[in-house]
């Protein structure tokens, strides 16, 4: 047969369809209202109704309409498709219809196929120790929570590309569309190829009202809408209406048409014969009513195709008669003893018309993204080492030697299974040895001149965060494996959707059926120390403070102090799952510390004892210890000791590097958390501790609060001073210089102020020299540029912690 | 003269204008490039060129001739307009054009027009001491931070509301419109009422490249790019090309069409005889070469219209003399002794072209709003106090309350200079007294069926968090007031927004010249703990800990703890400047502490003890205290108090409560923290402390934690559990309710936990009972529903805190 044949028999029964739309509906509003009489088989009673009327009718039978139509299409054209339910206040919809094909019953038993079963289904629905109101991680077939709305099309092209057969029909509410994440989706198509990428459909679902609002897009002539995402670089597919029977009809032919476009760019850009040029891919504008089939008026008020319609369309049916009835009349109005038989299954020829097996969308495995995902091939890490023969001997840009390990990454990830994301930052974060390996994806016309660009590129740079970050999420949920590498201050854009995956990975760890998925992998870089050419508005060291607010198992974050610690690290982020891993890491030349081999075992460790660092004699304890975690605190730490080594060369330095920030959280709290043991060995219960941080102090006074010697530890770190200066004047300015740490040693040491005055003061100098120095010649001061750590010793001392 | 005949003679002399875009280009590369020699009237020599080479060239020349044909036109035409420079990298641009017309010595005096005036500017620019890199709170006629990229067109929009006779030209990067903030802000025309609000001119400036990377937009053909702004109700007008000749005549049609159109479509909007339809407004979209005028090549690499242009084109010229003459080549190209007089003055020819007085884009007062602020009339906010005859007697809606006190706010703004805005939930939050008063502003069609849409109201609503903040902060930044009140857990969306927010003030409040603005006033309501319809995506408190890493005169932090706390901390933001508000207050229906009077004494110091709350004596110290910031621990804590009054008579119980959290912090780190003896008599210094806060609990250990009796603090807050249940079962998976409260102060008194063992028992037995309970009938005991708080004495002691 061919497609057109198929189609034609399998869109023959549009009543069909239409009854199986209605099952959907009614399962959507038993769920928001009832406690039991899930079948109607009894009058509607009070006690029948939930105390609580908590849900989203409005936009469900919608997503109904459109799940059911992807039901034909599959059905027809035997096609892998995953439903991404932007509007996810319709979790109702989404639970119904998985119900409904047979998939959530397979993962959850006890709400079985049957009328107890039904019972159980609406019960659990918005109710405690039940299931949220939204499409969640608990939601079959979902890869995509609905509660925060801006990302449904962005994961959308996340989970297409490098899925050739995958076809993501993402539906986008008009309230969403209003979004800034999703208005800058749109330009996902210029990142497609439909050669080696699956496809999206978009389906922008007006249904004219917000909570409280029109929208902004359902209120636009058809016409706008047509220029607008033409402009966008799609055809849009209108339906539009009311009536049931007409709207069948025009949804049925606009997916045929859809499907069979998908299929012709496919076959057109894999035939092989032709450059594949950036096609006008389709999308559907389907214009429905709100609270379509629901009540049309309550009280008097206007309800269907209003915002009225948006939560719980009739309330107070357990205490008003009349509503009770309105509710009633409503739910009968699907005829649920023609949709269910005596046990209170979906009739048999009802049944028929979902897709079977992991065709179901429901059980699509892209949607359970663990199941698919394949390990990395990593090359080793080791190899890519930096010879260090003595502490600071040796100067490289940390991150340029990130790049080299990452190009092999690509190269041995022969499953096409990992990307690289960057806001138009992969260059100027210094690791384009990667594009030795591959290229940047560019679907848009290019010129001679042009560099790194190919149809075909691991690399994906646009100048948004938010798709950066959207297309990674929605890569990682359909079991892929990929590298964020951003500007430190501006991974503050995605805080929210940060948010929204951690609270993601939570859930999911607590579903046995969901599988591990890798994990989210974040290299902060152009940090807030080396904004040299931008300044102020360029330095926030502040998202490591968000993340660190959740939950123990979901987070990580590192501070490698340089290029041997940071491929550690990155190695062993990659190899992790279900984790947010965010590692902080310079681009500019820098000393390089630590041997791969002491590199393996601070890192394994995450903290430890630098001995060549210090000034101990391994005779009791130190007089101070100076702690530092971040590239620039290390190095500012080191050249504070160097001061103080030659200016005092009696007082006892133990200086501490911390790579894993979480081991400074009590054991209890997180499992990289040293013991207290360990913590007082390491800081000593009672000397002053001088702490360089790489960002904001609070933070490690909220991770040490608890520890015995928190009241000596005395943190330095971002002050929120910043311009456009010099390396050495930006820690000035935020007193966390060499000179302002060797002056708090030598103050917090008890009796040591009196005793090294003369220090202190030319430590000061020093301070007004640079001022005056680098004001007057616009760079450091020789001493500083040219400063080299030069004590030789040997050998540091970690303690052990966990991963 | 009519307009034609005087924009006709205006751009009679395009040569003219040529030369003076030449001398700010000449201006611009000066300052990237040079310390000395400013008008290169010796051979060019290494010590003239900066050490340190730091800018952005690339986007330059193009926002250097967009500024030149506006100040035509303004010249033409005697319009009003600001400059919102999007590409702010340009930085060196906007200070050479405000410096050409004379603005910018008038603010800085040193910077004089003269020779020595020249080197002072070059040499300032990105130096250490002197002024960032980018367009910033330092450039006159700025109100944008050309930092983070993305909210250009919303702070034009901003700008332009309510302020009928300004237009504001905003220019756009072609790497910015990539955003999803700006991709959106197209949208806000949807919202523009051209009879009562101004005009914005968008000049999208598509010069092809990013850092490192072609643009999407860039590479998007003309016919797409044409749907694409006529889908969003713009008409754009064409200047593309990289001959100046052609693309000066080019560039003044464009502009002369567009201010034509402009005025054409306010005369129809004004004239009052027809119904104001939105209008398509005109656009520019200008395609030049990236770099145009520099350097063409550099080592047989290309560089004008290429993204090598970005930031210097050509480095290295003080070691290489064959690039130090590619750069002398090039700025001698210009023509300096043309421009500039003996005295090194712009020629008077040249001057002339230059608007005059507040015309100049660099001194038009509206781009420093706080000159234009006028400060709003309140309305007496005692006059919508709720009665409390005794605490807890009555139960109200704190926001509800605080809608009829914004509602009389929008009676008394007279001067059209307060707006409210919500992402579609002004009425979610329960603020909807305001709809008394004022409509929501919607420009697109209305149906019958509408309810409070109007084309000329205060209440911004859209559903995105990003035009909201940037509406407001432009509508700020220009010297008007406003109010945002949004759900709690999406102000993360606008993280980075804030941030960049708080950085500008933090530095205009570093420049006299620069007058105050009214604050941002965030009101964060629906909040995590009762997210009841939501659930877990919808629970983070988290935005108040990113605003304490903020400067300590910025930012300040409340949590009113009922109706008329709110009422006094509303009026009390609405009254400040220069500062960041955040009120985090609960929209349910919730039990009244505080009278009016006790309110105000409550509020205005910060944090006091309830002594009708708490069990003390009067003798002595307590056995403990129970502590609480935000309106669901309070209830808590107050019930906790009331378990433990009635279980254990004799226990002595101090009820503290924390209105501004930033109380707690040290006096030395915060104007509004209480010195340590204050603290200590609050809160002892060695008894257990209780403390119920409404976020994550590391915020209140990161600042007391150099409180004396830090180590007895014990918080509760956030524990990152949530979930779509009842309000009592969100505080019971978090462990912050009643029961847990009494438990742990029944675990903390020192020998009480084996005297009360039974008491504890009994809670326990509760949590049990309400955990079956709630999983059974789907709502809280009745026990939990029902409770009030019967306890009858008065008064509470304040600790007196500043402003």
């Amino acid at each position: 047969m061919t497609i057109q044949q198929k189609t034609a028999e399998a869109s023959s029964d549009l009543d069909l369809l239409d009854r199986y739309w209605r099952a959907a509906n009614y399962l959507s509003v038993g769920q928001i209202y009832l406690l039991d009489n899930p079948l109607l088989r009894e009058p509607l009673r009070p006690e029948h109704i939930k105390p609580r009327l908590l849900g989203h009718w409005g936009t469900t039978p919608g997503l109904n309409f459109i799940y059911a139509h992807l039901n034909r299409v599959i059905r027809a054209l035997d096609v892998s498709v995953i439903y991404v339910c932007g509007p996810g206040h319709g979790g109702p919809g989404m639970v119904a219809n998985t119900y409904l094909e047979g998939s959530y019953s397979e993962i959850y038993p006890s709400i079985a196929r049957d009328a107890d079963g039904l019972r159980k289904l609406f019960r659990q629905f918005s109710f405690p120790g039940g299931i949220p109101s939204h499409a969640a991680p608990e939601t079959p077939g979902s890869i995509h929570e609905g509660g925060e709305l801006g990302y449904a099309l962005v994961h959308a092209y996340g989970a297409a590309f490098d899925n050739p057969d995958l076809i993501v029909a993402c539906v986008v509410g008009d309230g969403e569309a209003e979004t800034g994440p999703l208005a800058a989706s749109w330009h996902s198509n210029k990142f497609l190829n439909p050669a080696h990428d699956g496809a999206v459909l978009p389906i922008l679902h007006l249904n004219g009202y917000k909570i409280a609002n029109p929208t902004v897009l359902g209120r636009m002539q058809d016409a706008e809408i047509r220029d607008l995402f033409r402009g966008l670089g799609h055809e849009p597919l209108f339906v539009s209406g009311d009536d049931p029977k007409l709207m069948h009809r025009a949804m049925a032919d606009a997916l045929d048409v859809a499907f069979a476009s998908i299929r012709s760019i496919q076959q057109h850009a894999r035939d092989g014969r032709t450059r594949v040029e950036r096609p006008r891919w389709p999308m559907i504008v389907l214009r429905s009513p709100k609270g379509w089939t629901g009540p049309k008026e309550v009280d008097g008020k206007k309800v269907e195709g209003f915002w009225r319609a948006h939560q719980v369309p009739v309330a107070g049916c357990r205490e008003n008669p009349a509503h009770l009835k309105v509710l009633e009349d409503w739910m009968r109005s699907y005829e649920p003893e023609k949709l269910f038989d005596e046990g209170g299954a979906l009739i048999a020829e009802l049944q028929a018309l979902a897709p079977e097996g992991t065709r179901r969308m429901g059980a699509n495995p892209h949607a359970n993204g663990g199941v698919l995902k394949k390990e990395l091939k990593l090359p080793d890490f080791r190899s890519f080492a930096i010879e260090v023969p003595q502490p600071g001997e040796v100067v490289a840009e940390a991150t340029r030697e990130l790049g080299k390990f990452l190009r092999d990454v690509v190269r041995l990830a022969q499953h096409r299974n990992f990307r690289i994301m960057g806001p138009d930052e992969t260059a100027s974060n210094r690791l384009d040895a990667v594009f030795e390996a591959t290229e940047r994806v560019w679907m848009e016309p290019t010129e001679p001149y042009d560099v790194h660009l190919a149809q075909d590129g691991r690399v994906m740079e646009v100048l948004s965060e938010h798709l950066c970050q959207g297309w990674l999420e929605g890569y990682l949920l359909t079991g892929r494996h990929g590298f964020f590498s951003c500007y430190e201050a501006f991974i503050h854009i995605v805080d929210s959707m940060f948010n929204q995956h951690a609270k993601w990975l939570k859930v999911t760890r607590e579903l046995p059926w969901r599988r591990p998925i890798a994990s989210l992998n974040y290299l902060l870089t152009s940090h807030v120390w080396r904004q040299d050419h931008n300044g102020f508005s360029h330095q926030d060291p502040g998202f490591v403070d968000l993340v660190a607010n959740k939950k123990a198992d979901i987070v990580r974050i590192y501070f490698p102090p340089d290029a041997n610690t940071l491929l550690w690290i990155a190695d062993h982020a990659l190899r992790t799952y279900n984790r947010v891993n965010v590692i902080v890491a310079g681009k500019q030349p820098a000393p390089q510390w630590l041997s791969m081999q002491d590199a393996a075992t601070h890192c394994a460790a995450g903290i430890g004892i630098w001995t060549w660092a210090g000034t101990e004699d391994g005779k009791g304890e130190p007089d101070v210890v100076m702690a530092c975690a971040g590239d620039v605190p290390t190095l500012e730490t080191l050249a504070a000791v160097d001061l103080l080594r030659k200016a005092m060369p009696d007082l006892k330095i133990r200086v501490v590097n911390v790579v894993d920030l979480m081991t400074l959280q009590p054991r209890e709290q997180h499992p990289h958390g040293l013991s207290d043991r360990d913590f007082d060995s390491l800081f000593t219960r009672d000397k002053p501790v001088i702490f360089a941080y790489h960002g904001y102090p609070y933070l490690i006074h909220r991770l040490t609060y608890n520890r015995t010697n928190h009241a000596g530890m005395h943190v330095r770190g971002f002050a929120e001073e910043g311009t456009t200066t010099t390396p050495f004047d930006m820690v000035v300015l935020n007193e966390l210089d060499r000179y302002h740490l060797a002056i708090e040693a030598i103050e917090r040491v008890p009796g040591l102020a009196t005793k090294a005055a003369q220090v202190k003061q030319q430590f000061r100098d020093r301070l007004i020299e640079h001022s005056r120095y680098v004001r007057e010649h616009g760079e450091d001061m020789p001493e500083i540029r040219d400063w080299v750590w030069q004590n030789r010793a040997g050998g540091n001392t970690p303690t052990e912690a966990g991963d």
